[in-house]
């Protein structure tokens, strides 16, 4: 039998489903799982954009133009004049997924054994595009104490060696929440200068930012080359089973290059293009509505999770995410315990583990990831599991639980 | 400026796409374009499938499973079987189109400087593909005088290093429309078992079969570990804008290992889930007149092609391609010439040049690749096009016109 590559044994499983078989499990015993593992947004799709592909009348279901429809890129254009990004259509790609941009990002800018530095915790999945690509990630740590802002620019230049091509950054960021200001975005603007790097800008959540406006990395003057916005309808548009993203950049290099590979794969998926083309007119106030819940969701979790004894949770700027410190030996078993040896009122809480978010071993041990996709009220009732599980979890750890208690406020 | 990677200046353009440019000058013009040159079936995509999106009635269009939808996949064990194709649902992971399973299987199956070997011509996008995984593609000829049958078993051993880990097949192929018989697949099957290789198998095409019944890779005895299936519902329903496909396979590591490739990119597309799996129970009959179209098509484009003074084209036994050898210093030349210097009664015709199918420098220069999805009248147009301009393509190869003729009678 011949044997599987090496990058299919290194490939990382993702550590957000990994708990799926013990949920699925629970659920069978009849105990309530309330979902806070996954950014799957429970927000109905609009209507209007089901409605147009509903709607849609071709006959065939044809390959689009590999770069996506014209019609749906002359659209985006007008989507992005809304946050004052200038773009023109030829410089957006449109992409099977926001995936897809980051994987077309890493295969155009980078090759095998270049890095690229990512602030910790981050977005697991880029881990395994590094893999497809060969290319290896560095990580520098945010701290919680700091609600996981922009490291300094000192601890980024400490890990720049003659491989590093990049910087990554998610903006409002998954898993963390953290929105970088203007100013941290400069920061990373003087080092991709000096350092002749990229800086990829994962920018899906882009919608929801509670405590201030998006800066997006495509403003930073005199970036035009450098910059790669990594975008997505998944998350603004609850749309995620779409697989619509796109790739936005003013680098004439990168478009080519990455329009080879959009070629490769031929075309983005066409039904999802037509509802992404729908959703650039909804109606201005379309977002407010989402946000006002998002944001009424966020300070119940968050304003719950600081009343539990021991637990420490940041307020997040954006997102929907949560990343949250629990006075806990290890998260992992935690979230496993969860799920296969605790249950209150036969309900119980899915979270991910903050272990999955870190490269550097031993991290995120005692942290948690929750995404606030669910109402209010299940928001609070999966709090009151968190807070009876911790009071009787065996593996808690007192004094960390002091000690957090003690920093968070 | 940071530099593009090397795999992005070393990622082919598309050969098929890359006259594209021409073509829409000369409809600027006012000249027709019949269009051979891309896999684009104009059958219309069945109604059921359509209208099985059309009136899906969900409210989030949620990520699916990253296997695909179990319910689609279950489905799809039931069209396999109807090809005697004997695999549970846990052996299918859907893709995004079949291009995503030729990307999975070289990205699981193979490191960077791995070998695969493929018979050339081939699909030019594998091309991509192994730049994108860093494999090298082997080539060995295929000749078109037998109608490009399946290269001797000595010419496979010849290209055989220790690196070669894989050979890939297009079964039946493109681009020559050449089927492959069980007698070849059993050749292949002793030397993927004589040096421990997997055998790739492509069989977009499986429907199109005119000349013989298909035989599947996957039913090769012995050979479970071996073989992994590359699928996609593009052609098959004319849904290629779908973008779905599927990688099949009983080897359970290599199932394993695509699942972590699967996770990281989250899910295929939903909408075309809903198509494809409303396109498993379309009546038994549907691709009986679908074939009969073909085949009428393929019997024009043929004959005619075979009457112009100079021209052999092999009568292929499958798929909607067929290679033609014509009269003519270089097809790149040539093709560009049809769209930018020629015209008859205001009509050229658009082919795919051959020097896009063949990894070996040199070959392919006096051969075209058309894809027959115009219909029976439209392709008699464009032969006729064809026939107009060798007579006056200042690139004319007389003698070899003479040879063609020879050797085709």
């Amino acid at each position: 039998m011949p044997d599987i590559s090496q990058r299919g044994q290194q490939m990382p499983p993702s550590p957000i489903r990994k708990l799926v078989p013990y949920a699925e499990a629970a659920k069978k015993k009849g105990v309530k799982v309330y979902h806070l593992n996954i950014g799957q947004p429970d927000i109905e799709t609009p209507k209007p954009i089901l409605d147009a592909v509903r709607h849609s009348e071709f006959k065939v279901l044809e390959y689009s133009h590999s770069a996506g429809n014209e019609s749906y890129r002359r659209k985006l254009v007008t989507y992005y004049e809304r946050f004052d990004i200038q773009v023109n259509h030829q410089q957006i790609i449109v992409t099977t997924g926001g995936s897809e941009a980051i994987l077309f990002s890493f295969m155009a800018c980078l090759d095998a054994g270049d890095e690229v530095i990512v602030p910790e915790p981050f977005y697991a999945n880029y881990n395994g595009f590094a893999v497809e690509a060969g290319v290896s990630i560095r990580t520098i740590t945010a701290d919680i104490e700091t609600g996981f802002a922009l490291p300094a620019m000192q601890a980024f230049e400490q890990a720049i060696t003659p491989r590093t091509k990049a910087i990554l950054i998610c903006n409002p960021n998954n898993p963390t929440g953290y929105l970088y200001s203007q100013e941290e975005l400069e920061v990373l603007k003087q080092l991709c200068l000096k350092y002749n790097l990229y800086l990829f800008s994962d920018e899906a959540y882009r919608e929801f930012c509670y405590t201030g406006t998006h800066f997006s990395a495509m403003n930073l003057e005199g970036m035009d080359n450098h910059v790669i916005i990594m975008d997505t309808i998944s998350k603004r548009y609850s749309a995620c089973g779409g697989r619509i993203g796109a790739l936005v950049t003013k680098n004439q290099q990168v478009l080519d290059a990455v329009m080879k590979f959009a070629q490769a794969r031929l075309s983005p998926p066409s039904f999802a293009q037509i509802a992404g083309e729908a959703a650039v007119d909804l109606p201005a106030d379309y977002f407010d509505g989402i946000k006002a819940e998002y944001l009424a969701r966020r300070d119940v979790l968050v304003e719950k999770l600081n009343n539990i004894p021991g637990v420490f949770c940041p307020n997040p700027g954006g997102a929907f995410y949560a990343m949250a410190r629990l006075p806990i030996d290890d998260a992992d078993k935690f979230c496993q315990w969860l799920l296969d040896s605790f249950s209150h009122e036969q309900q119980t809480v899915m979270m991910a583990p903050g272990t999955g978010f870190y490269a550097t071993a031993g991290l995120g041990k005692q942290e948690v990831r929750m995404a606030y996709v669910l109402n209010k009220e299940d928001i609070a009732k999966a709090m009151i599991c968190l807070e009876k599980a911790l009071e009787i979890y065996p593996g808690r750890t007192v004094a960390s639980a002091a000690h957090a208690k003690e920093s968070s406020r």
